[in-house]
């Protein structure tokens, strides 16, 4: 029998799959770029041929539906959940797209398990990163978009419709600014990282004032992730972008400091209504914008103590998130290899 | 064997006494006012004489600890949790009073289970009442205080230390009003019974410009709760209290009438920011401000839909709490009678 999992990571700029061991250890990684506007077949494809060469490369491409112990999936949202089909933000090419009944019929006989993106990081978090050992987490990933996942009572909660974890729309402030999702003031339409760029142009910021090898400036916080590889929501823009204002503001630019400051805020004001909600250990911060390090962890952790005030809700540690560019394989994997804690269907 | 447990809830006015069957009837009820500025023993005792005395109308007061199935209490927080040593705000006499292990040796052999009284309410609604059927469901209760208790996949979720469901000290407004935790612009501050009316007196209202007797015209929201005898934390005030102001607003003062704005809208980002997190089907309202009806819910669901834009959560129902007076007495029960759905160690 198989051990491994065949875990698959589905975003807007990248696919990428591997085969990942019952401890978590990913072997055989390959990724390749989204195919820009691909259809609905020209994206199956692409997936397709993608898993034949991990398979192949591992020498099982011959063994059929036994060559893996089951199938797990982290692809960006909206999905229907638990069936699995999907409609990523930023592939238009599907569209209610039967993700997990077309890869259950390529391995049928074992089980073929799909949810969000930000909900795998959180689980690779939870089982295999900064969140190891806690019962009540939140694994929060800060990029383009603002996404998490909910770990409480040692296992992962779905929700009604396998949609809990949206910390991004915890409201962070009543009268703040429009967020995508047709709200207002939700935590991510003030700390995703094209919102807060674009918050700090408006007040005279210009992108690059800070040096792109500023390296030695730029804290060492956590493990470096060579790119929030994290599906369409959470891909990094290039130009005025929150990882550039993380580099800006290691290089001291005033308004890049600013704007850190005012993401850390709001960070900090929905991770208090959080934890007060929930009754949290721990709290992961992943993704491009975690990387300011104390530029960014620094304010969240004051608003933080000025809002998380009861007894049970000070002992909240807030961390950055561990695990870098394979997290959402690792996490997609213990849907399969972890299910006791990670899969409720 | 009994098939009843004692169902205990402890509040700073009252502490009341039932048997409870496994279908939820409460039996042989028996309520006495709380020994004010009463010490530990003075407490203890009024709650074993009460205990007494329900069960020798019960006919089983010579039973021993074979007299119930289990105990299940709710009290009024803080508390330790699951050891159940309590410590309520309005009841200084116990401060570390060890309940749970005086009970535990007062009814041997049987499981004795002590939980907060506003997860309590949340679990009686979710059990037997509003939100019956649901599998992801917040309980609020809105008075003096604001608190509550989630369910998520069928099961109470107690969060790390016993506090998952603190809804009151979700973040609503991070500039707003002072709240009694330390913190600032908690749902709390803003919509309890004392803030809220201490905020329309400041705008100038009299209290009791509506007449005591102005039932007619108190909308028929939900069931009529008595009294809100759920511990001391939601205790309503006399004078100036939330109750007042909804008596007041329905027949129609315009302060009144915008202090209930004031709070629903609140409520209503607060509801937002849970659902979004939490991917709620139900959330049930009670509580003696809930009383208001539609003064104080058409407010709260314009907010509500104001920012819980995203398809899953905006199939959320807000709902009146459907139990009176017995409502703490059946969820405690619960923790025993339904441990498998409500109790987790």
């Amino acid at each position: 029998m198989p051990q491994s999992v065949l875990a698959v990571d589905i975003g807007g700029t990248k696919f990428a799959v591997a085969l990942v061991d019952p401890t978590g250890n990913v072997q055989e990684a390959r990724r390749v770029a989204t195919p820009p506007g691909g259809d609905a077949a020209a994206l199956w494809e692409t997936l397709v041929d993608l898993v034949g060469s991990v398979l192949r490369t591992a020498g099982r491409d011959d063994l059929g539906s036994g060559a893996v112990a089951g199938v797990g999936v982290g692809c960006g949202g909206p999905m229907t959940w638990p069936e699995g089909e999907v409609s990523p933000l930023n592939m238009p090419g599907w569209r209610g797209f039967p993700l997990r009944a077309r890869l259950a019929s390529r391995f049928p006989g074992v089980p073929v398990r799909v949810h969000n993106d930000a909900v795998c990081l959180a689980v690779a978090e939870h089982w295999r990163g900064a969140g190891r050992g806690s019962a009540d987490m939140l694994g929060m990933v800060v990029s383009t978009g603002v996404g998490g996942g909910l770990i409480l009572g040692g296992r992962l909660i779905d929700g009604g419709s396998g949609n809990a974890g949206h910390i991004g729309h915890v409201v962070v402030d009543p009268d703040g600014p429009e967020c995508r999702c047709g709200g207002r003031g939700c935590l991510e339409a003030v700390a995703r990282g094209p919102g807060l760029a674009a918050w700090a142009v408006e007040q005279g910021w210009v992108p690059g004032s800070g040096q792109p090898d500023a390296g030695p400036d730029v804290p060492p916080y956590g493990e470096a992730v060579a790119e929030p590889d994290t599906g369409p929501d959470y891909v990094e823009e290039t130009t005025a972008s929150g990882r550039r204002l993380a580099l800006d503001a290691a290089a001291g630019d005033e308004i890049a400091l600013a704007a850190l400051d005012r993401a850390g805020r709001a960070l900090g004001v929905a991770i208090a209504s959080a934890v007060n909600l929930c009754d949290l250990d721990v709290v992961t911060v992943g993704g491009g914008l975690s990387q300011a390090g104390p530029l960014l962890f620094e304010p969240l952790r004051a608003a933080l103590r000025e809002h998380a005030r009861m007894g049970f809700a000070r002992r909240v540690r807030v961390v950055p998130a561990a695990l870098g560019q394979d997290a959402g394989l690792v996490g997609a994997a213990a849907l399969v290899l972890a299910a006791d804690r990670y899969w409720s269907r």
